[in-house]
């Protein structure tokens, strides 16, 4: 569940590899590496909290790799936002455009712990025999030196739950609605997150056809699911919300052209559009999205999609327009952050 | 002003050649090499009726080889609709596909008078040392065997004036409106017609860039020019609203996804989108646009846009839903017929 990567191969780093297909065409994305917990986090609906003395919760400690045009990256990012983590957990971008070599660091993006050149040199700090797939999110331990967790989901849950009493108390992960978010999350990763890359990958016009109608099979099931709740879950932002609107916020100017899922816009379906820009101006939200970077990023990076790597204009839409959200039932962010401190 | 072609380079037959740009990436489209007039053609406002006892205008005389996808063949096609002519001249379609060697007969696409492999062989019958652009539409003279004009907007004005006899009486290039017509036509052509392929063939960013800013710049404009009257030109439908709709029944397919211009859909413009529909749902119209052949033309042929070759499913919109223009100031086209036949 990561995005763009480059691996060894024959000695060579390369970045063409990833986007293996299966005999139909269908696009079939590869399993990460590192798979770490922070102590005291919560894996999944009805565990207990990890015990990890190797990797305590400490604020300062840990660091986080992303890049901002990645929607698994944004997970982590969004997390870290909403938790109130920024000064607890330190963060740093990769260049935009994925070159050759991989995920890249630059003057304006550069390596804050190392000064390293390019993330492959991060995976290969933690394990210098290692020649897999180089992905961004990456949660860092410095004290360790050492690769916690490279899956964007378990990060994003590791910040969620194993964090309280360094944040501001929000919580994505509450209790009463586990077992829903992790349905949802589990609903959402297929169809919808992995869905437009099925699309944009397929290598087949059957396998694209099938890819594209499941996913607005699942963007219209989305839509009428939004229709009369403010989030996916129970009273409120969940990471099932996180996890979805990675997508969403991508979607009109990248997914629809550049993977060609030109079926609608997110902005034509009324219910999912409102949500887009709910969650977009939720406090935090908007400082992780960088739209400069995604389009960049998607346009410049894949030969067989765009091969003059000319970035489209984009649609004319406005994230920050009225939603009119308020009026579905769910709690607003602002009482939920109150509801938190409070407790 | 012709679509795709190929032509004779090194004495081999290729497509590759007409995506000139210039040294700053800009779309440059090449001039057509025939430019006859059938006897009775008016070429432009002002103009007398053309003298030319070369090519008599007779019923069953002349033939066009066009092709569905094509946006300026297309003029062609709607005006032999409109003007009642689908009896008097001819008419025959290439597969959409584009092959390495150009506009292609097949079985299901023959050229039903020579039984020619490549609309190339039209071309090299008409003149034997030709090695020019070999491009659709062609409006071809059964009796002499000769191409008689390879130019869109001339093949066009051609069957609209020429043949007023031996079709229906409407008149797509009335007497009063023609200056005014002239004039859109050309307004509509470098902006609009061509504004699209200067997007999608632009060979730089910056090139695409201003491209598509005049693109949606003259969008707009024609969205507005179009909120308080009902066709382009005076009180009717003319040869103006023939130019300008075979770009914009395009426009959602193909020209937004494929050619990149994202910013904003046709059917996302009140009027340019009500307008569009019109236009589709006038008599003769709808059986002239193959979206299909359109698709499967343009997704497929350009290896520089799409190397996937995969047809995007494209956006579910509805050219046959009520338009509401009938509203606006104009005729309808019933009425034009109508006053037509009572002249």
């Amino acid at each position: 569940m990561s995005d763009a990567t480059n691996m060894l191969v024959d000695g060579e780093w390369r970045t063409d590899v990833r986007r293996d297909t299966g005999d139909g065409g269908e696009f079939e994305r590869d399993e990460t590496s590192f798979r770490n917990w922070i102590d005291g986090a919560v894996p999944e609906a009805g565990a207990e909290p990890v015990e990890n003395p190797e990797f305590p919760a400490e604020p300062g400690r840990y660091h986080v790799y992303i890049n901002r045009a990645c929607p698994w990256a944004h997970r982590v990012a969004m997390t870290r936002a909403l938790n109130g983590l920024e000064d607890v957990i330190s963060l740093s971008l990769s260049k935009p455009e994925r070159a050759d070599e991989g995920w890249e660091f630059s003057e304006e993006q550069p390596d804050p712990l190392y000064g390293s050149e390019y993330l492959r040199e991060i995976y290969t700090r933690a394990d210098d025999e290692y020649t897999g797939r180089v992905t961004v999110p990456v949660l860092w331990d410095k004290e360790r030196e050492t690769i916690v967790n490279n899956e964007s989901e378990e990060i994003m849950r590791t910040l969620d739950t194993a964090f309280d009493e360094f944040g501001n108390g929000v919580d994505l992960y509450p209790e009463a609605y586990r077992e829903e978010i992790d349905e949802r999350i589990a609903d959402v990763y297929p169809r919808i997150n992995n869905g437009v890359y099925r699309a944009g990958f397929a290598g087949t016009q059957a396998a694209y056809d099938d890819a594209v109608d499941d996913l607005f099979d699942a963007l219209d099931e989305y839509e009428r699911r939004l229709s009369d709740r403010r989030y996916l879950v129970g009273d409120r932002l969940t990471e099932a919300d996180v996890a979805t609107f990675a997508t969403l916020v991508r979607f009109d100017h990248v997914y629809h052209t550049h993977f060609r899922c030109n079926r609608r816009a997110i902005h034509e379906y009324p219910n999912l559009w409102g949500y887009t820009k709910d969650v977009f101006q939720t406090p935090g939200i908007e400082g992780t999205v960088n739209l400069d970077h995604i389009t960049r990023h998607y346009y410049k990076s894949h030969e067989s999609l765009n091969p003059k790597r000319i970035v489209p204009t984009g649609p004319d839409v406005d994230f920050s327009a009225p939603h009119a959200r308020d009026s579905k039932p769910g709690l607003s962010f602002e009482e939920l952050a109150e509801d938190a401190t409070a407790d």
